[in-house]
C-alpha cells in the first residue's frame, strides 16, 4: 500500500483527488492538511465523501507527512516550493498540482507568478508530469510538476503535429474554453453562479499564466521557439476544457494516422474517428483526453479539437496517473472510470 | 459471470445502465437491442462508452435474449409487458426499468398509463424492486419492477415516519424536483436546453403517473389508505431528484433516531446529521439516497429532505442493486462509486 | 421629473434598479452611493449599463441625498434604519429594499435579524409596500418597506384563499424555489457557479428570515394567527422564484373565479387559465407575477403555483411600482417590459 | 403606424420579434402566420406574451399579408424565396430573417443550402441588412436579407481591421461560440437540456453555412478574396454569441482608435476600453454588439472579442433596426433596451 498525504484538501483539485484516492486499491490515505479547517471531518465539508473518507483535516504539524510515501500538494501556487525540499530530503516523493515546478526558467516563472521562487534547485530536478511525453523520467522522479489544465489539453492536441514537423510552429492559435471549476473554490464575485451562468467571456487575453507553460512544452517538441496565441474563456459549465487549436500546414501528411499512431499506446488519449467533434461531457469525471483532427475544406489550416475534464486529466487524475507510474502500479489503477454522461 | 441483455439501450436509463454494467466485475454484457439503431456501435451513439462497450445494437431477433441470465428492459412503458412472459418461461430473470409491473391494481395501471395491460398475471408475480422494503422477495424474484425515480426518493423519505405511525397518513405532501434527464432522451420541445434552462416550473399537478405508485407503497407501509398530494417540478439541472416531504406529527418521537435506526443496515441510504440540507450533487452519479429530517420551530410539521440521482438510485443503479440481490452478489458490487462533486 | 438617489448600488437589486430607472421617463437619477466603490463609474462595474448610466459611485457625504425626492436603499439589512430618519425629516421619501421596516413587531425583527433596531418609531410609520394589499397607504407613505422576494410570491399566491376564508389558515405549506441571484452579489463559496450549478438543495428549513414576514402578511389577511411551514430552496438558475403553495380547503369555492376576481384590476398579477403551470421564465426581467390554482383530483387540497422574477417584482420592480404610486405616476410607468423568453 | 406581418412566428426568432414589435411605438402587428398552429392564440404558445400580443396564429391564406407595409419571414430557409416575389409585387417590403437572400452567388447558396433557389432574380435585388455596412441601400430596399447571427458578430469584429488593411486577409480565424437558442426551437435530441447542458463542443468544423456568408462580407471589405477558418461551438447558455477573432497584423496601427472611429456613429456597436473582455450577458436581450480589441504581448497577432445576443442583434433586433431604417424611423426606436444582467 502506498501511504499518501494530501496538503491542502479544501479546493476542487483536493476533493477530486480524494474522490479518486478513496477508491484506489493501492492507496492508504493517511493525512489531509488544512490550516484553516483543522479538526473538521473532511466529509463534513464535502458530503459526497461521506462514508468514503473518514479523516479529519489536520494541521501540517500533526500530519507526519514525512512518513508518507508520496505527498500531493493541492495548494495555491507558492506553497509546495517551500515545503517540498524537506519532504524530499526525508525520502518522500512529491507531486505538486500547483505551478511551482512547472516552468524550468525560474526568472520567467517569477515574472508570471509574481513572487520569488523559494527552491530553484528543485525546479531543475522536477519532472514535468505529462506522461505522454515524460513517462520514463516520471518513474524515478522525486518531484513531479503536475501540468496545468489548459496546458494538458493544448499540448496533447498540438504535439503530434509539432513533433512531426507538419505545421508552422511560429503561428499557433489555441482558443481554449474552461468550465468554472477551473477558477477554484475561492469566494470571488466573478465566479458566482449569477455572474458566470448563462454567459460567456474570454479572460486573460493580454497574458495568462498557462501561456509560458504551454510554450515551453511545445518548444521542447519543436526543438526551437514557437509563436503561440493563447486565449482562455470561461464557459458556463462546472467541468471540462475544450481546446480548439489552429495550425498552418507546411507539409502534407495523413493527419488522422499521425494522431492515431502518436497515441496508439496511450491509455488516456483517445483519437476519435475522422470528422468527429468531441464533447466535454464525453470525458466528464474521467481521466480521458479525446481528440479529433480536421482540415476544413482541404485548406492549409489544421484544426484540432481536444477535450479533457479539467479536474481529472487536467489535475487530480493526471496526478494519480503520475503516482501510478512512480510506484510501479498499472497506470490505469484507480482511474478505470466510465465518463458520466449525461 | 452473469450473462446480461439490455432491451432498449438508447435512452438515458439505458446508457446509465451500460456505464454501470461496463465496470461490474460479475457481468458479461451479451446484447443490447434497439430496433431503430440495429447495426450501430453503441459507443458511436454514446462516445462516453468508447473503449468500454464494444457491442453494436442488435434487433431483438438477433439478441438471443433467452440465453441471458437476466434481461433489463430500459424501454418505454408497454414493451416489457409484451416480452417478459417468454423470457421468464425460458428461465431468464427480468428487471423492468419502466412501469409495466409496478402497480398491482391492473385497472389502476390501465387508467394512468392509457393502455391495456398485456400480462396481468405477471403483475401479480412481479416484485416491487425497492430493496429497502422488499429485499427478501427480490432474491428469488423472476420479475422485478424497478421503482420510478420520484417514488424511490419519496418512499425512502416517508417510510420511517409512516411505518412508525408518527405522522397522519391522510395529509401527506410530496413536493419533488427533478433534473431534466428524468424526461428521457426524446426529441421534444419542452425539454430543449433553451426551454428548460434558467427556468423552473411545476408540471402534472392534476395528476402524475408516479402518484399511484407512491400511494401504493405508502399505503402498504401504513397498512391502510393514505392521502397524498404530489407535485413534481422540472429543475434546470441534468440529474438529481430532491423530494421535500411534509407530514403532520400525530405522536412524539425522536425523529433523527427513527431514521437512523430504520436505515442503519442499508448500504445506499445515508441519514445525515440533524440540521442538514442534502444537495443533489452529493449523490451525483452514485446509487446513494441522502436524507435529512427536520421539525421546524418545534411545530407539529415534520419536513423530510430526500435526494437521489434519478438515473442511478432512481433507475439504473437500483436495477443493478436488484440484480446483485437476485444473483447473490454483494449488494454494492459495481456500485461502489464516489459521487462526482463538483 | 422625480429626483432619485440610490444608496448601495453594487448589488443585484441595485443594478436591477438602475436598469429600470435608466428607462423610466419621469426619473432623473442624481446619485448612486457606495462607500467601497466611490469614484468608479457605475458602468465600469456593470457594463450592461454602458451608455445608460453615466454617474460614478459617490460616498454618502457627496451624494446630497437630502435634495432628492426619493431615495432607494438597496443596501444590506441594518443600513436604512440608521439613515432614513434624517432623510424623512428633510422631506425625502424612502423606499427600503432591505428588511429594516418590514416587520411591525420590533422584538420579532430583532430576533430574526440579530441586531438592535435603530429606529423603532419609523417601523410604526412605514408602509409595507405590497401594492396589491396596501396601495392606498403607499400613496402617502414617507417610508415604504419593500417586500422580500419570497414574501411577495407567497403572499400573492395565498391571499385570495385566505381573504375568502376557504382554506384552513392553521396548516399552510409554502415550498419555494429561488434562483441564485436571490443570495446577492456577495463573494461566498456556496453560491459559486461550481457549487450551485447542476444541483438543488433546500436551506434554512429550521427558520428563514422571510418566515415572520410572510406570517405577518397572511395573519393580517386571516385576521388571526396562521400556521405556516416555509421551506426555501436554491435552484440552479439566475432569476426567478417559484412558490408552490398547499392549503387545506375548508369551504367549497370556485377557486379560479376567486383568483381572477381578486386580481382583476391588478396590472402586475396575471391569473393563468385553469390547468396551467407557470414557468419562471414567463416573467423573466418583468414585474409580473403569474399564478395558477389547482385542486388535484378534486381532493381537499388546493395547490397554488406563483412565479415572479425575484429581482423585479421581488425587489427592484416592485420598488419602482411603489415609487410610481407614491408620486402619482401611472403605476406601470417604466415597467412596461415584455418578459425575455427564451 | 407601420402595418406588420410575421410569417412563421413559432420559433425563437419569431417570438423574439414579437417581444420587440409588441413595444414598438410605430408598429401595428396585423398577422402572424403558422400553418401548423393556425387558430391558437400566440400567447398560449408563448405565455411571456400574455397581455401583449392578442393575435392568433393564422394560415398564410387568412393573413392578408399583401396589405401589410412590411412582412418579416421568421421561417426556415427556403420559404421566403417562394413567397417574397408576390409580396414585393404588391408593394410590400420584405425582411427575411432566414438565409434565402444572403448569398449573392446563387450557385454557392445552392451548394450550401442543398436546394434549388426559387427566386435568383430577387437575390440580385436584395440588400444585405447589416446597417453598419449597407445603411443607405437598406433605406430603399424592397427586400432585406437579415444577416445570420455568427456573420453579424464576426463581420462587425473583423471589418475595421480589413477595411483599414492592417491584417492579412488570407489567414483569418473566427472561433465562435453560440448559445443553444441559435439552433432553433425544433425538437431534436442534440439540443435537449440533458445533452447540451454542462458540456461544450465544436460542430460543423468541415463546413458551416455561415462560412460563405461571412466570407462574402469580408471579401467585399477586403476588395478581394479572403482565407477564413470558421469554427462554431455550442455553449451551455440560452442566448449570446462570443466571437474570438484572430488576424495577422501586416501594418502598424492604433487598433483601439481604429475601432472607435469606425463605430463612432453606430448606435448599436460599443467599442470597449482597451484591455476589456466583453461578456455575452452584457448585451443580453439587447441589440448591442460590444467589441474589444487586443494585441497580446505586442506580437503580430490581433485578437478581437465581439459579443451579441444571437436572437436580437443576430436576428430579430437587427431586423427591427432594418425596418426602422426602411421606414424612416429613428434607428433605435423600439430597441431602447437596457441589457438584462445578471
Amino acid at each position: 500500500m502506498i501511504k499518501v498525504g494530501v496538503v491542502g484538501g479544501t479546493g476542487y483539485t483536493g476533493v477530486e483527488l480524494l474522490r479518486l484516492l478513496a477508491l484506489h486499491p493501492q492507496v492508504r490515505l493517511t493525512a489531509i492538511t488544512s490550516r484553516g479547517e483543522a479538526g473538521l471531518p473532511v466529509a463534513e465539508m464535502f458530503p459526497s465523501l461521506r462514508g468514503r473518507v473518514d479523516l479529519r483535516f489536520v494541521t501540517p504539524q500533526e500530519a507526519a507527512l514525512e512518513q508518507c510515501d508520496v505527498v500531493f500538494f493541492a495548494t495555491p501556487n507558492g506553497i509546495a516550493m517551500k515545503q517540498a525540499a524537506e519532504l524530499v530530503a526525508a525520502g518522500v516523493r512529491v507531486i505538486d498540482l500547483a505551478a511551482d515546478f512547472r516552468i524550468r526558467d525560474v526568472a520567467e516563472w517569477q515574472k508570471w507568478y509574481g513572487m520569488e521562487h523559494a527552491a530553484p534547485e528543485l525546479v531543475a530536478e522536477a519532472v514535468y508530469g505529462l506522461p505522454e511525453v515524460n513517462r520514463e523520467q516520471i518513474r524515478s522522479a522525486r518531484i513531479v510538476a503536475n501540468p496545468g489544465c489548459y496546458p494538458t489539453a493544448v499540448q496533447l492536441g498540438f504535439l503530434p503535429l509539432i513533433e512531426a514537423g507538419v505545421i508552422d510552429p511560429a503561428h499557433l492559435v489555441a482558443d481554449a474554453k474552461s468550465g468554472v471549476s477551473g477558477a477554484g473554490r475561492k469566494a470571488e464575485v466573478h465566479t458566482l453562479f449569477a455572474e458566470a451562468a448563462d454567459s460567456f467571456k474570454a479572460y486573460g487575453v493580454p497574458g495568462h499564466r498557462h501561456l509560458p507553460e504551454i510554450r515551453q512544452g511545445l518548444a521542447r517538441a519543436a526543438q526551437g521557439e514557437v509563436g503561440l496565441t493563447f486565449v482562455p474563456h470561461l464557459t458556463p459549465m462546472i467541468r471540462g476544457i475544450h481546446a480548439t487549436l489552429y495550425g498552418r500546414l507546411k507539409a502534407e501528411a495523413d493527419l488522422q494516422a499521425l494522431f492515431e499512431q502518436r497515441y496508439a499506446a496511450e491509455p488516456f488519449v483517445d483519437v476519435l474517428p475522422t470528422g468527429s467533434h468531441p464533447e466535454t461531457r464525453s470525458v466528464r469525471a474521467s481521466n480521458m483526453c479525446r481528440i479529433a483532427v480536421h482540415r476544413p475544406q482541404g485548406q492549409d489550416v489544421v484544426v484540432v479539437l481536444s477535450v479533457i475534464d479539467n479536474l481529472v486529466k487536467g489535475a487530480a487524475g493526471q496526478a494519480v496517473q503520475n503516482m501510478n507510474i512512480m510506484f510501479g502500479c498499472e497506470e490505469t489503477l484507480g482511474l478505470d472510470i466510465v465518463p458520466v454522461s449525461p
